[in-house]
């Protein structure tokens, strides 16, 4: 195992910190962050990727430090008489430099190009056409390569993309908003609102970092809501961060009933919509609403194809907003991963509706087992975030 | 106001500190620390009130600091050439000095005996056979008397006690353990164990801080549980505290259809039971068990009239372990003042046991309101601590 310094440490987390900026705008892609830092400790640039399609952080980094790779092969550079400004210097990026011509040239090749001396990564990408390339070009081209520094925290970071990559099934979060008691309305269907204002805003934080939010036509057809990003209730950094990505996250919405039609809101505010369901739905005419069939499977579709089909299409983190029986489902068939739960100081009592439909269980052992990740105080509800235990 | 020195501060605190060391054991009465500093800042005695019957604070501080009172009347005490070693000294006390011959005579007099100079109260006493006589006597007597330094958390510490004493109520506290959708069992009433080991060895000490553990007949019926506090599970600390009370916490078990008889668990420990019910139950024999009869109110007797009986009886403060009817039953009608919640991470589904049963509510408005006092991780379960709303 490589030793890292102290510096070493000190930049990487500042690369970790850049990288957190792209959380709201990198979708499909990973977050990353790049510094490059010369031969005797002095920050030449810094970069992070924003948007699929754009720079990528050790591109943006390289400018920063006033380099501009050859767009062309590495091969086909042109020499420069004068040695480049990064000639020499350390680049610490968060995840391993891409080896493959995607939207944009090989990383790999830039950094080889701008002649970095030792390149310190977090965390081995695993994307299977990248994995460990990256790695290896560079060691050819003889830059120190070093693996590993803050890995937990990078891969963490990309829980969701790295779990596409490795699964090819997208990272899905549940979230419940519930009294103490585990109530989500009243039983004649109230319920709002049981959580503050301020977890509401936080909703909307959570809505902005998802590739895509999936519901069920029984949350249409009762809240008839929108579940799209209302940018103006975003934290200002939030706004600046999500604006970047220039789009709403997709909503999926699961009707094994066909039971939904264009006048709903979500279908009429130009913002792309895909619904799943088992035959074509006529009345679904609106230019932005996508459908797509799959075989019926209990009361919905099958689920499962859902989410294959979902990781088809690049999508990384699912925030799920919908009743007990989309959400009963979803976990019981190992769907979900994540779970934010939004827990209001107040009891409802057993005739309140509750939170999730599943079978009966008859051992405790069968319980949806859970592993707190955080805790957090909104207003004077609590938020919890919890991995689902596998 | 009287403005207090960081000295005065330094003292007092160490003075709540000692009261709550009484906290397993001086049941009926408050918790009460005091320390007895010189003029030039010695500390030279502290005391603290152990059990009832036995030694106030204030007279346990006096002896520490080589000062015993004489345990006749103030006026009768025998007057030394000597000066006594407390002269002109400060005495933080964290509840007003008592002024009647209760099972031990005014401590109020044993200081003026001892002829300090000053006394320093952080709370005044709520039971009003005492209620600023301690005041007016010790500044009768020429001693100068300050309160209210610390007031809220000497308050706090009692605040079962001042409850009984203003309301003629006991404190009731409702005991919950439930996964995080608010579920206390599965559907074929498996319980064991949803929350952690650490959970549960908490659960001993909130019962050994306790006057008395209330529960119902469905509870006795269906779980046989002794209800009493295991002292051997106890921390240590708590075990030495416990044990100076020499005796169980009471517990009293609501029987509106006089369903029980000598074969439970309970009855049998040699440990007091008392059992409320609307006609005398032949079938409750051993001598450990008293009955008291109420009127029959919905599935109970009429909780009010318990909560005055127990009153009466001198309890403060009351953990309750019940089923979702009698906890339902008890926040309905307003008897409950604080709810404790140990949340395990799991998620049981809407098949499953729930909490508590009230009627079907119309309004959010009039959900329960808690607020949320204390957090605590207890092994992988949460343990939260709110005060009811009124």
């Amino acid at each position: 195992m490589p030793q890292f310094s102290a510096s070493d440490a000190k930049w990487m987390a500042l690369a970790i910190q850049l990288a957190r900026k792209g959380r709201f705008s990198t979708t499909p892609n990973p977050m990353v962050g790049c510094v490059i830092v010369s031969a005797d400790g002095v920050l030449l640039g810094k970069g992070y990727h924003q948007k699929a399609g754009q720079g990528h952080a050790e591109v943006n980094a390289l400018i920063d430090a006033g380099f501009t790779p050859h767009r062309g092969a590495a091969s086909s550079a042109q020499q420069s008489s004068e040695p480049p400004p990064t000639d020499g210097s350390t680049v610490y990026v968060t995840l391993e430099p891409c080896s493959h011509t995607g939207r944009t040239p090989p990383c790999a090749n830039a950094l080889i190009e701008a002649k970095v001396g030792r390149v310190v990564i977090a965390s081995i990408d695993t994307n299977p056409l990248v994995k460990n390339r990256g790695v290896a070009m560079l060691r050819e081209a003889g830059i120190i390569v070093e693996t590993g520094l803050m890995d937990t925290l990078a891969t963490d970071m990309n829980v969701a993309f790295n779990y596409r990559m490795q699964h090819h099934l997208p990272w899905v979060c549940v979230k419940l908003a519930c009294s103490l008691d585990g109530r989500t309305a009243l039983e004649n269907g109230k319920s709002k609102w049981i959580t503050s204002s301020e977890s509401r805003l936080d909703v909307q934080q959570e809505r902005a970092s998802a590739c895509a939010i999936l519901s069920g036509a029984d949350t249409i057809i009762a809240d008839d809501p929108q579940l799209n990003v209302r940018e103006a209730e975003l934290q200002e950094t939030t706004k600046t961060r999500f604006s970047k990505r220039q789009k709403q996250p997709l909503r999926v919405i699961i009707d094994g009933k066909n039971r939904l039609n264009s006048r709903y809101n979500l279908f009429n505010d130009g913002q792309e919509v895909l619904v799943f369901n088992t035959e074509h739905n006529p009345q679904l005419k609106e230019a932005n609403c996508q459908q797509i069939q799959l075989n019926k499977k209990g009361d919905f579709v099958d689920l499962k194809e859902v989410m294959n089909n979902l990781a088809a299409l690049q999508i990384n983190r699912i925030w799920t907003e919908a009743g007990p029986s989309l959400c009963g489902a979803l976990f019981e068939q190992g769907l979900v991963n994540e779970f934010v739960l939004y827990q209001a100081p107040m009891l409802l009592g057993n005739k309140a509706k509750g939170t999730i439909n599943i079978h009966s269980l008859t051992e405790l052992d069968d319980a949806i087992a859970l592993e707190s990740l955080e805790i957090t105080q909104l207003g004077n509800d609590l938020k919890r975030r919890f991995r689902v235990k596998s």
